[in-house]
């Protein structure tokens, strides 16, 4: 699969900035790199020592194309592992577009999306899942996507698996030892610690994929349906909600990023508020949802804010309210309902009482006067698990990582099934090595073309 | 002016890419950037060389931030001339607003636009003309303006002023020193020497000022106003010339340039189509332009393309059509009015015959076929003055520097209506010194608070 082209992209954004990065990796990177760069100090780079930074110019043909610093990482000091050139160019589209080119008709090729660090997985630099990580690290977009993309591309998680898959690997040796000396029935494999690893293999490989549940929220946000009556303030509430962050985010000139419309992010994990195309407009007259309607729009969610106005409720309302919500949670039992009562602070005290006589667990807060914000943010809060997140566990974010473990756990299932019945040697041998095959496809130490092509048509050009 | 304060910020485009750079400017830059790196070698990096790299974790108070690499270049050898950092990240949002909110809580200040170019001026990096070059540099958008910004911030414009100031100033030195002799008639300034000088200077300064009618069509694009009946083929001729270039442009992925709508470059030169907003419908019938409107139009054009259909002309047609022309002409004496005759590959020969009869300078095309289209971009080409562009010579294309070049003239202008008519040294020293004044301000030898903040504002932040 190793490709031994020389491979150029832009790896910073795409657009005018103050400095713009195209970066070439291949055995012939520094050779094409300095058949177009004249440095000022008139050195060659080809003889200049890895991880240094020359200034000069890229000139072809006379023709000068900017004013450029040029880093050079030799191999196999680099991210791929190959002779890698970094050109660090001014920022504008013209000037990127013909500096590209320019490589181009030196003998550099385009790279593919994914293919540096294709190249850094293929040459040993990361494993399969560092690789997934720089994925998952360059689209987060907060502190606990991040955090968990940082630890699984610090080798974190492919470190647990590999010390797991190492000592199934010993008793794997061991046992099949046994098959070459089965007609003198010997058993090399201590039979009571290899139950022992198997406990800890069952009891880590649970955890992992119970971790998934927590990461597959922290990696895509938690939906989050506002639903109600026309009128009770279901805007004012979605803007109290989000208002803080965007200010936040808008505070530093130059790194203003591309929000997800509508995203709020407590304590480092994502909520989206779903289908609020109706609410955001300043009156939310028009969305008079009927229950159908409601039903779709929770369908899509995991956690709903059912709101009321708690000015506006009578007890044969609110009656009819509590029955509307108790079909809600007879048909989405795993869905947290929290009715919110609005407009709490032009309500009286025996409104309120009589309200919360009705209706159990119910939040007052005001969405105008941003009275009672914090505690709903921290209700929505208490329906993720974040105990994994704080105390630093691995947790497992990706689909793929998570299929592996839970075929891993079946076989490794399967193995202490045969050990409880004392199966021959060879057929456990046979389910621990579809175990070690599993735990290797996490890292790729198994891998294939279609594989490889999947994940890595996922990234970036340039990464 | 200088401000003692390090600053950072995003120097490379914002949005998710591979790698994204931070740039740290100032005296504390090294150790703050050192106070929140580890870097994977164990060596401290205010310890290292200049232009060198080095590969480690942004980390603070326990929490890893991201993996990075730290490029360092001590002053005077950097962008400002002050110790300078780059921080080389993960190209996400996410990570770039943590890694600069660190920094600033680390006691960086946010950079103001173009902070860092207007230090690398006051640091002596630079002259002003320079400085402006880099903001036009990242702005280029086509061969001619990139050449222009390139030569003009490598010091080709610079050097040319310098070299006029210093011999104005060795023959102003000399006439001042006539004034502390002024009692006894000594003439220390050779007369015939400096006329010559002036005629010399004139000469120069004529050319640069004549050199920004190019310039500023180089920097700006020219406008072209296609104008016709209904029907006749714009929206096909408007594609057919615009057509190949999109295909170059978006041939490098990842390069996807920010393309202004309905610009075409031939030869480097941006040709901008303007009001095209009706005739890019896929029919032009809507465009029924009164002749009212069609002067709207052609009065914000430099460049008049006024097509016909060529198989739709009788005698009586062609008589109106000559006589709208020399309307235009007669309103608009200085705009070339192109008369385009459209489906020339299915009119008569005959037909041909009698309208070239009548209309003078047609240009037989056939926007459909794309037959003629290279003859038409040969023509729109041939109404800018290239001249110079090929000769590499200094073009002005800043209205700042044509005003100071304007101003230098009359002064100089002045100076040798003193000298023909033997006005006394001390008038002429006043206006020599003014004319120095007007050079000194193009290279920004000349300056004051305001002018620098008016022409920084204008970058980027982060550059």
């Amino acid at each position: 699969m190793i490709n031994q082209e020389t491979i150029v992209a832009l790896a910073t954004p795409s657009g005018a900035g103050a400095v713009a990065i195209i970066r070439l990796s291949g055995n012939e990177a520094i050779t094409i790199a300095s058949s177009v760069f004249e440095s000022v100090s008139g050195k060659e780079i080809s003889n200049q020592k890895t991880h240094t930074i020359h200034l000069g110019h890229v000139v072809d043909n006379g023709k000068v194309y900017d004013q450029v610093l040029i880093s050079i990482f030799k191999n196999p000091y680099s991210y791929t592992g190959e002779d890698v050139v970094e050109i660090s160019c001014h920022g504008s589209t013209f000037i990127q577009q013909q500096i590209i080119q320019l490589l181009l008709r030196k003998g550099a090729k385009m790279a593919q999306a994914g293919e540096f660090t294709l190249r850094a997985f293929l040459n040993g630099k990361l494993d399969l899942s560092q690789a997934e990580a720089v994925a998952d690290l360059i689209s987060s977009d907060n502190e606990a996507s991040h955090q968990i993309a940082m630890q699984q591309m610090r080798g974190g998680f492919s470190n647990e698996i590999a010390k797991l898959r190492e000592e199934l690997l010993n008793f794997a040796s061991l046992i099949e030892l046994e098959l070459d000396f089965a007609e003198e029935d010997v058993a090399f494999a201590d039979r009571k610690q290899f139950a022992e690893l198997l406990n800890r293999i069952e009891f880590v490989l649970k955890r992992l994929i119970d971790s998934f549940a927590v990461g597959n929220v922290i990696k895509n946000g938690i939906p989050v349906a506002i639903v109600g009556e026309p009128n009770v303030g279901k805007s004012t509430l979605l803007n109290a909600l989000l208002n803080e962050e965007r200010a936040i985010v808008s505070d530093i000139a130059g790194t203003t990023r591309d929000t997800i419309e509508d995203e709020l992010v407590i304590e480092g994990i994502g909520f989206r508020f779903i289908d609020t195309a109706g609410i955001r407009e300043t009156s939310d007259v028009i969305e008079g949802l009927g229950i159908q309607k409601t039903f779709e729009k929770i369908e899509q969610a995991q956690v709903v804010l059912y709101l009321i106005d708690s000015t506006q409720c009578t007890v044969s309302q609110l009656n009819n309210l509590k029955i509307e919500i108790e079909k809600i949670k007879n048909k989405f039992p795993q869905k947290p309902v929290v009715v919110v009562a609005n407009k709490a602070d032009v309500t009286s005290t025996e409104q309120k009482n009589s309200i919360q006589l009705i209706i159990d667990h119910i939040v007052f807060l005001s969405a105008k006067e941003k009275i009672g914000i914090d505690e709903l943010k921290t209700t929505l809060l208490s329906f993720v698990n974040t105990g994994a997140l704080r105390n630093n566990e691995t947790i497992v974010t990706n689909t793929r990582h998570y299929d592996s473990l839970i075929k891993a756990l079946e076989e490794i299932t399967k193995v202490r099934f045969g050990m409880n019945h004392n199966l021959s040697s060879d057929l456990m041998a046979i389910d621990i090595r579809q175990a070690l095959f599993h735990f290797g496809e996490i890292t790729g130490q198994v891998s294939n073309d279609e594989l490889l092509g999947n994940i890595f048509a996922n990234f970036c050009i340039g990464k």
